[in-house]
């Protein structure tokens, strides 16, 4: 189940030039499932990540920072599903790194210019035997095109696949971005989403690299949830070829830097927003936009205690207009001198509450028909200020509580 | 649904010197169902209350407030069901402040001696003439042995009623301590729970019950969490009607003031053991004790970030020792500086993972073992320090979505 998220088109799906993607079933833990996929990078390539902040990092987001430290530049990523290889200790980063070196090895490359990405269960052993077998079958599909088998050989519970790309032009050439994600659940990035590829063949210098990474993710993965769990192993990599042949962009503010950020935020939000529509169980598409804050982290604060709070989404879930729910989470949000008589909230174009108590001229069968939408806007207005900040999420369905107390079985 | 919660044992519900309880059936949302109860006080008690910090605090929870401020003795509680009161505005203050009138022409005592309470649906008007057409019938009511009657009175979506009591010896008297709760969801009590009393006969000094009220709210309703959303009614009051003989107590230092303090948080924590273990769809009782850090503080936000986290909770339903997650949740519980080789899991006796990584000699059926029971302890060690902190909490089940997603059908 997932709120309207069509599956990946794949004439959207534009290779990027200095890029092969090649996948293959390794049988990680699952028979017959895509679950192991390398992204190969010609010599040349600019590349920044975003790792979680989660204290638990897994060891390949520890490995990951490591070699992207070293500035040698990357020339492959290395992806599995099945073992998250998170709360595994040293053994954890040994079998992570020995994947590198086994890599880099077939590829007559330095282990640092590998960067290992896992997600699936935790503090379980990376089965490191299958992993290393399945490389040479991976790495004989590896093809331009084959940005849909990326988006599926990541999936772990998402129920459709999620790739987007678009084309723009800069000084005259046309380039290409394509982007995949995957996700779920333990969806509340920090930093980053679970899993985050976006590519493109501009020509973008290393120095800005991480910078525009650290603002697309701000602006996309870092502004979603399913359930507030932060994930041991989110990770957004940020690719770029550098094949155009237009001159190279070394401002974000100039005006090729300024159409290509924004071309990439186009990608990165459709990839960040596919995370929630496909979040576990999730039934509604919920935006949360709060504005009128005196600060962009207090919207956010706001935000994210009614995207988190179990009664908001079982309301949501059950199309019911509950909507003292929302102010409750607003008044916890831990802004301790916030006037409730300064609050306004709207569901939609329905005017709910004007200065902190239900509107006159509120009707329930108004809320009630906005509920009743599989794309709702929440909008409070605090009216202590001129910031405001956005937060996407989905509601808490029976299903999340399945898939969640069924996962490993 | 309850975790191993009997109903109250009507021989432990002491009837307290001074203290007269009235409940009737008043139709304030629903037919044939107790949702109105006054406590009747004698002139003389000390009474001090605890309230929620949510900012979206209820018209009943200020007037509360201010009514204690005016130091009058207070002498009658006015509690109703089927209606929060929050989020109602100016208008929802004026009905609070009718209910306190009607009832003060009744008694023949001040208005400000009337503390009311309310708790139900947010955002909706107080049926005012219901209540105060009820109120007659529940003075009528009104005895020393109805508790019990006041346990059902105060229910909303709880399963079992929740009252206990307890009796000791000071200064050669015998006083007795009885108390009742509400609460199944909308529970994180920050400074109290949903609705709390606890009543004694003892003699204390006014001086010392708002410190030994929070002092008691601190370790027992303020360390229990349902589902993360404070409410916005949050009450707990504590009344001493002074009716025994013994000197008057005015040091918690003094072994009177001790052992009261003591009788007084067994009665307490067994209230808010007993809301968790009626939690919203709750099939399991968690304590989480987290020891060895820096400040109670953190431990405490660790035991918060493991108790809210819905993967651990779908885990503990499921009885799946899925247990990376609770890794997880330490790791993203806000602790900037957290080293993760630093910290150890424990299950009961099971010891799950050691300095961070699964333990070399942790076996799948051993945490299977502990995760089928229905009450389990998780001990995390930050390993940074001698503090400690411990929160209780309930699991996340399909029970939880049904009853939130239909309540107020």
């Amino acid at each position: 189940m997932s709120v309207n998220l069509p599956a990946p088109n794949p004439a959207e799906l534009y290779p990027v030039a200095g890029l092969r993607i090649g996948v293959t079933e390794a049988g990680i833990r699952k028979a017959q499932r895509k679950d192991l996929t390398v992204l190969l990078l010609e010599p040349g390539a600019s590349v920044a990540g975003v790792f979680t902040q989660n204290r638990f990092c897994a060891a390949p987001v520890q490995l990951c920072r490591e070699h992207l430290a070293t500035g040698a530049g990357v020339r492959a990523l290395l992806i599995n599903t099945g073992n998250a290889n998170a709360g595994t200790g040293e053994d954890g980063r040994a079998r992570a790194l020995s994947t590198c070196v086994t890599l880099a090895r077939k590829l007559g490359i330095d282990p640092v210019q590998v960067l290992p990405f896992s997600t699936g269960v935790i503090m379980e052993p990376l089965p490191l035997e299958r992993i290393e077998a399945g490389l040479d079958a991976a790495l004989a599909d590896a093809r331009p095109d084959h940005w849909l088998r990326a988006a599926e050989g990541i999936m772990t519970t998402d129920t459709v696949a999620k790739a987007f790309g678009t084309q723009l032009m800069i000084g005259g050439e046309r380039v290409s971005i394509t982007g995949t994600a995957k996700g779920a659940g333990m969806i509340r990035p920090n930093m980053a989403t679970m899993l985050g590829f976006i590519a493109t063949d501009a020509c973008v210098s290393q120095g800005l690299m991480q910078q525009l990474a650290t603002e697309l993710a701000e602006a996309s993965f870092n502004r979603v949830t399913v359930d507030g769990d932060t994930s041991t192993n989110d990770s957004f990599v940020l690719i770029a070829t550098n094949q155009a042949a237009h001159a190279p962009i070394d401002s974000l503010a100039s005006a090729e830097g300024q159409a290509l950020k924004a071309a990439l935020l186009g990608v990165a939000q459709k990839l960040a927003h596919a995370i929630v529509r496909d979040g576990e169980g999730a039934t509604k598409f919920i935006t949360i936009k709060v504005e009128g804050g005196t600060t962009q982290a207090e919207c956010r604060q706001v935000a994210y205690a009614i995207a988190h709070s179990p009664l908001v989404k079982t309301a949501f879930f059950a199309s019911d207009p509950n909507l003292g729910r929302i102010l409750a989470a607003v008044g916890y949000a831990g802004i301790s001198d916030l006037d409730q008589t300064g609050i306004d909230l709207y569901l939609d174009d329905v005017h709910v509450a004007l200065q902190g108590a239900r509107h006159p001229r509120y009707r329930e069968e108004d809320g009630q028909r906005v509920m009743q939408q599989s794309e709702i806007m929440v909008r409070v207005l605090l009216g202590r200020g001129a910031a405001a900040d956005t937060v996407w999420t989905c509601d808490l369905s029976h299903d999340y509580v399945t898939i969640n107390a069924d996962y490993r079985s």
